[in-house]
């Protein structure tokens, strides 16, 4: 059986319900295996009934918990979860565990929630790439929600918490100036700020500086009629969930009731589209154990020519090569 | 005056020595400005000369403390010091200052440093290749050594730090869980650990373990015969930088004198390529305000085609349209 039709297999046993095929489709969406590009089709085909969530916020700022104990509440209103943290901090992913090592297990153990942690490490690249195909396998498998965890510091994660239907920013009172510094360049793509840490009694003046910037109509990148909700939440006491899950349905209500859904999805299509494009074009450079290329990369390392020159061979180049 | 001819003449006075002129470069290599690419191409045919160091390390290790008192220590040797940051937490990119206010501005006051910060907020991309050419301006116009600080969060941050000759990592003792999981993920890319403040007590440990883990042969990307220090720094006291720049020299000397210099340069330049030509794509993409781009735009948003073919089509079709 070749690798094509092997994972074409794979894709009618996702799309049944059946885990293992996910992750192991997961795994060569994240390998990028040329073989899987027909079953990533079909599986895209089928997905776009989710609410996809992101959630991203600076390290320390309580993402984790949130997510596990958010889980949790849709869970008990009958809605399957699928998570994808793009995160090294994330328990997940063989982070820090802190509180959360129970909610966790216990989160695994649960039939109608699937965890998948996407690799941050090296210098790969091609993130966005396979963490959406991967939010796409848990849609098309006919998980209601899938949210999507990643660190709020760097320019591809905050991008992929950005390709998402509601995108939720999560703030802390007491991190650090350094940190703080970080979290104020994200603050502008939240369609609902969350407070975490709510038990703490710094919390208020992080709720209200938040209240503030949005008075001030600063932060929101393309909010268009959507007030930004504040939410304070505390994962200890369990507070602030209900609220966070009825901003989230508004939201997803409002993306449907308006021109925002439109508008929204073909923005995510071009940043996928984008990403794919620029994916191809780096598994057609890493394939390409072309002479020509290897020769254009020395003559830039010689500066006989320059990255513009090159980076013109490599696309004019490659481009005629078509799918390998 | 064309753009491409202003721009021309901008590089002559910036290899002159004109810092107006190298910034005025740097803002239009950030707004990827097509007609600058000669001017880029010229700068890039007279760089090469000088050593540059990526600075990485995660938010609160002490970056910016350290870049600053390195570059006082260089310049009292002589050294013209350009400084990139690539950082949001940067105290240069108007973050959070912290003790450091008086030397930023003492730096900024010498004719001998040139600092400038990278914008890395929004969904812009093109972060590692603009940085990169600020690189290379700095680089031609003299400054022996140009250093690129960047958060060590994040995949293009990461990559960004990668692409210098040496590469130094920052640790710093006491900082949280969340934060430390994300400092695993970047300690193999080190040339040379640096653990910062050093006059704290549990300082020891973080040099111990960094220790540990270079005899148990983890940690290390690609050194080669290059055995990677630990230089324990303070930047209170002013102590170990002395060393940090002897391994700085040594490091260097080290790439002149083995293979490894070719090595380093060649994946440099593969870099390089592959994140123009990935900018060149996103440029090409965003500048094709074309019906039949925005027609496979849609198809992908109403999901009757899938990423790959949308990209395949972008890949394909903008590939003809040449240099704009």
């Amino acid at each position: 059986m070749s690798g094509a039709v092997a994972s074409l297999a794979l894709v009618e046993r996702a799309l049944a319900g059946d885990t293992a095929a996910m992750a192991r489709l997961m795994s060569r969406a994240e390998a990028a295996a040329p073989e899987c590009r027909a079953a990533m089709a079909r599986i895209y085909a089928k997905a776009g009934r989710a609410h996809v969530i992101g959630i991203t916020g600076v390290p320390g700022s309580g993402k984790s918990s949130l997510v596990a104990i958010l889980t949790q509440k849709l869970r008990a209103s009958g809605k399957r979860v699928g998570i994808i943290a793009v995160d090294p901090s994330s328990p997940y992913s063989g982070g820090s565990i802190m509180g959360d090592r129970i909610r966790m297990s216990e989160l695994a153990m649960d039939a109608g929630v699937f965890i998948r942690s996407m690799a941050t490490r090296g210098a790969q690249g091609g993130i966005a790439r396979s963490s959406l195909e991967a939010v796409d396998i848990l849609d098309a498998a006919g998980f209601e929600v899938v949210i999507v965890e990643t660190v709020g510091v760097g320019q591809a994660e905050v991008e992929i918490a950005r390709a998402a239907h509601s995108v939720v920013v999560v703030s802390a009172p007491g991190l650090g100036d350094d940190i703080q510094a970080i979290k104020a360049g994200i603050l502008e793509i939240a369609d609902i700020h969350v407070v975490s840490k709510c038990d703490r009694s710094d919390a208020n003046r992080t709720v209200a500086d938040l209240k503030s910037m949005l008075i001030l109509g600063m932060g929101s990148l393309d909010s268009g009629s959507w007030q930004t909700p504040v939410v304070p939440t505390s994962a200890v006491r369990g507070e602030g969930f209900e609220t966070l899950i009825a901003c989230l349905e508004r939201h997803a209500a409002h993306l449907r009731t308006t021109d925002a859904a439109r508008e929204r999805v073909r923005r995510i299509a071009e940043f996928r589209m984008l990403k794919t494009a620029e994916d191809l074009l780096r598994q057609r450079f890493i394939a390409a154990r072309d002479p020509a290329v290897a020769k254009v990369a020395e003559q830039l390392a010689a500066r006989e020519i320059s990255p513009y020159q090159a980076a013109e061979q490599l696309l004019d180049g490659l481009a005629f090569q078509g799918q390998a």
